[in-house]
């Protein structure tokens, strides 16, 4: 008999909680990996609650119960979560720990699972709660998992080989690299959680979590080349088990922790402090390891993307380019009659970017936004929020392709026509063109060796700074290839705070977004996005080494948004190079009326 | 019988530490307060290696001494101290640490004075020496003190009242808010020995140290708004004692410590980090004080300024402005016979700050600059450095005065003509042109509240980066109120590592310096340097706050050494309007010749 409600689902955790001696446990969106995206049985938050959102956790005591979300969520979380049983808390000015201290009593023990948290995660928390003299108590097992009867298995699917013509280097060099990481630092061997790391190091892929394809797995790499891969033995093919070869042992998944509390026993490990869960931690510390908390040695190196990999994601963007061209046009001819709506105007680019061969998921839950709902920047549609997209309107579309050959993500915002025929405010268009002024300033950026995102962050802002507007996200993440479609380590963005990234250094063969934008809330949003690779720049006279960007995403931007008389020549002559080149690239694989629609797009302004 | 030579000094101070059973000792440019500017009896880096320059310090020990300066002495230090007595070393990469791990012995004891340095330097040293198993041991007082027989006495000058329509809040205010700040940080008192935040708090100035009008002095400031104010008894004046009130308490200087140790017993107190040294800490702990360490909380208060200070700095520069462009007219009539060289050209600026009146002293060391001597950021003029300014050259001098008002600092850079006439190179028009360039875009950035200087140092260099040049220094400073030409905590700068303040929020009052520059190592200099006052702007349909520049210092800008064509028409319609400004603000001061060239200076472009 499985529980139909949310709120006999609470009920069913609380008498859990009771019978473990426990007053509280934590419910984030998280898997043992730290993935941005996770598999439908680490879906616990919404199964719990009914949160749909892709960040967010919630907190149960035996008398209360709230749940957290940013100001993304402020109005899903109301439309999706009964706060009869849930209080609603805003992060990051609520936080957990006060929250904690306000409903529990002194000596209360707070229960969360050590495989879903990061050692600083729970130390920062076990500061705010011991003004409350409340514990913080690792679960041995996850109490949700124990009340949640058709909680959904860990997908099966098998881990693939990645074709070493699209990975650009054999796995035994990327983990010589990592062995020559280990000896430097003094280190026996480095335990890696983070399933992107794993499928770069060993070139696989998979398929267990949503829109990147990875497989589910940890690896521990040695400091003499060797490394143990463990992952379930339902997912490894004879294939995979041949490309891994004889210096990578394949090991039932169940194996991990017992391995980093055995055979590890005494070693110097480390542990990237943004994936290494609490769980690794204490398993490392009971088995007398030496554990250090270091970043990730293959993050920078996944980061710097080599010669096929930029081939690949050249590849990739030209068919992605085509696909979303293809579609733009679609929508240009086909929605003034207000017949469009937002679920299906995304389900017809992805059916575009299959057409166009080689598609294997949607690199994230695409954003279809129309009207006001492009106003929300991380607005996600379904079946409820779905809306008609209104002619003589402003309509955004933020997504991306996972292809073998790259990842891409690009947004374009366009004006939805009526059939008599209408034109965009005049405030739309000003900031449309203050957006669009300042993506420019990015993709021509010219700047020395050591420069970070934060700094070149302002260049996108500048003119929408002028107008006394600005928009509450960053301006550029990373992005992997045929990986996750954000990546770390560099960002572009404001720096300092919560903007980890910031202070990388941008690096040739970085792929970074270039996404300024602008939201009017209930009224329109606007984004433009490309992906641009970093790469070094030959300079006349220059006294150092100089890098900038190429431009990666070539799809048309939309004139009628445009205020032609906010452009300086320069920017004139900016869009029009981009569009012959989108027009170089695209128009070979479109034809008859996509054809001439795309050369009427990309005619000089 | 002085010991003339730094052998002889050298051996004496060896001889002491063997006295003492100590193995070596540091020797910084530092004074109790982490002065920028130290007193003559704080000279005593100068004293035992002959060095002249303003940063570095020396280790000395048994058998083995070095010298540690950063890339601006590479040269001086050669010129200046003998390389048989000192090893060269350079900062920051060359680390004292492994320096004394090198040299030394394990077990050795290496000794330095507690009241020259910050807790957090010591920690940080200690760290890197434990490897050689080195001990860092507090002297009880000065070796140095003990073998200088003609060290100078600490200045005796008396402190003096800085009126109250000058800095306009008195001083009872700053003292109710420092303890309304106390209240809420649960603390009894803070202790101040950072004697440009002593100056304001008190609103009393001196004449203890070079360039920064302040008097040697502790404060320690309690939560119910009485202060304690330690200093030497022959510099308190009864206008002293009586502009303090019966809340200040006047205390010999020599109290102090025992003040720390004893009366501040179980109370809870804090200190900057960056300005409380050990000697402080020390006596803190040792009477059973609660100490945390804290940033100052005048400082941010200090960096704000007020209307009066404001209207002070307008007056202050007026002045300045005109001292400054009768010298340029005075340099463009004299220099080209050839016969003027950097000390009489800065000794000629002197006197014409001088002549405006009410100057009390300049705010640092002139940087009077002929051709090569201009690549250098921080060269500094003397006897044996001193060059004539040779005709067809460029020319820079950064300068500031010190006057009650306000603290004056500005950079020109000119061109040097022949009596027959002649041209810049296309090479320095083209750099000073994008040095202007970056001066402008700095001048009128328009930012939302919240904005940090590392945000915005990018719109100094983007010019220059884009022609693979750049320049190894900040672009703007925060300036006191007649204090610090160098006042905390604001600072526009690339951001991350060393550059403390690139974080700090720029807020509605904060003076900044705004001076990109390009140097061309052997050949020239270009820096352009204003100040800027922060202030708000209002923006017709903005959704924040937005902040801007408001621009202080009215001088003309060389126009023979712009590059016209490198301009765009509204950073040509910017020169314009400046120069208006300045024709506006010092054209009343001028007469007969220095008027009309003032006029021909700034005419339109």
């Amino acid at each position: 008999m499985l529980m139909q409600t949310h709120q006999a689902r609470l009920k069913a955790l609380r008498e859990e909680l009771k019978r473990r001696d426990l007053d509280g446990f934590i419910i984030p969106i998280s898997d043992e990996h730290m993935s941005e995206y996770v598999g439908e049985y680490a879906q616990r938050l919404n199964w719990l609650t009914g949160f749909g959102g892709s960040a967010g956790f919630a907190a149960v005591t035996l008398n209360h119960a709230a749940i957290f979300v940013d100001g993304r969520y402020t109005v899903q979380v109301r439309d999706q979560v009964d706060e009869s049983l849930f209080e609603y808390r805003s992060i990051p000015g609520d936080r957990l720990g006060d929250w904690l201290v306000e409903v529990c009593e002194a000596g209360a023990k707070i229960a969360y699972d050590p495989w879903l948290h990061t050692w600083s995660w729970v130390e920062g928390l076990e500061k705010i709660v011991e003004a409350g003299r409340i514990t913080m108590v690792p679960a041995g097992s996850n109490p949700i998992d124990a009340v949640w009867a058709d909680q959904p298995e860990p997908s099966d699917a098998q881990a693939v080989v990645h074709a070493e013509d699209l990975a650009g280097r054999p796995s035994a060099d990327k983990r010589a690299a990592v062995a020559d990481w280990l000896t430097d630092q003094g280190l026996d061997a480095v335990v890696i959680p983070a399933l992107d790391s794993i499928a770069w190091l060993l070139n696989i892929r998979g398929s267990d979590v949503a829109h990147t394809p990875v497989a589910l797995s940890y690896v521990i790499a040695h400091s003499d080349g060797h490394a143990e891969l463990f992952i379930a033995p339902g997912k490894v093919t004879p294939e995979l088990v041949q490309h891994l070869g004889n210096a990578v042992t394949v090991r039932p998944r169940a194996e991990f922790a017992p391995a980093l509390a055995g055979e590890l026993a005494g070693k110097r490990v480390s542990v990237d402090p943004d994936f290494g869960v609490v769980g690794i931690a204490q398993a490392l510390r009971a088995g007398g390891a030496k554990f250090t908390f270091k970043q990730d040695p293959t993050i920078l190196a996944k980061a710097v993307k080599n010669p096929a990999e930029v081939q690949g994601h050249r590849d990739a963007q030209a068919r992605d380019g085509a696909a979303v061209s293809r579609f733009l046009r679609w929508l240009e001819v086909t929605a003034p009659a207000g017949e469009i709506d937002e679920l299906t105007a995304a389900a017809k680019l992805e059916g575009f970017r299959r057409e166009h061969g080689d598609l294997r998921d949607t690199s994230f839950d695409t954003i279809s936004a129309a009207a006001g709902h492009a106003a929300l920047p991380h607005y996600k549609v379904d079946e409820e929020s779905n809306i008609p997209i209104p002619p003589g309107s402003i309509y955004l579309v933020d997504s991306g392709g996972q292809y073998p050959a790259g990842t891409t993500d690009i947004t374009r915002t366009v004006w939805i026509d009526t059939p008599a025929g209408s034109e965009p405010t005049a405030e739309m268009k000003d900031r449309f063109t203050r957006v669009l002024k300042g993506h420019i300033q990015i993709d021509r950026a010219v700047f020395p060796e050591g420069t970070c995102g934060g700094q070149i962050d302002i260049l996108a802002r500048q003119y929408l700074w002028e107008a006394g507007v600005d928009y509450a996200h960053g301006t550029g993440h990373g992005v992997g290839s045929f990986l996750g479609v954000h990546e770390g380590p560099q960002r572009i963005a404001k720096p300092g705070g919560g903007q980890a990234g910031t202070a990388q250094e941008l690096l040739a063969g970085m792929i970074l977004s270039n996404e300024p934008g602008y939201y009017k809330p209930g009224a329109f949003g606007i984004r433009i996005e490309n992906l641009v690779l970093t790469v070094e720049r030959e300079i006349d006279g220059a006294e150092g080494h100089s890098l900038g960007f190429d431009c990666l995403t070539f799809v048309p931007i939309d004139r009628r948004l445009i205020d032609r008389d906010l452009l300086t020549d320069s920017e004139i002559a900016w869009l029009d190079a981009y569009h012959a080149k989108v027009r170089a690239i695209v128009a070979p694989q479109l034809s008859s009326d996509d054809l001439a629609w795309l050369e009427a797009q990309t005619a000089a302004l």
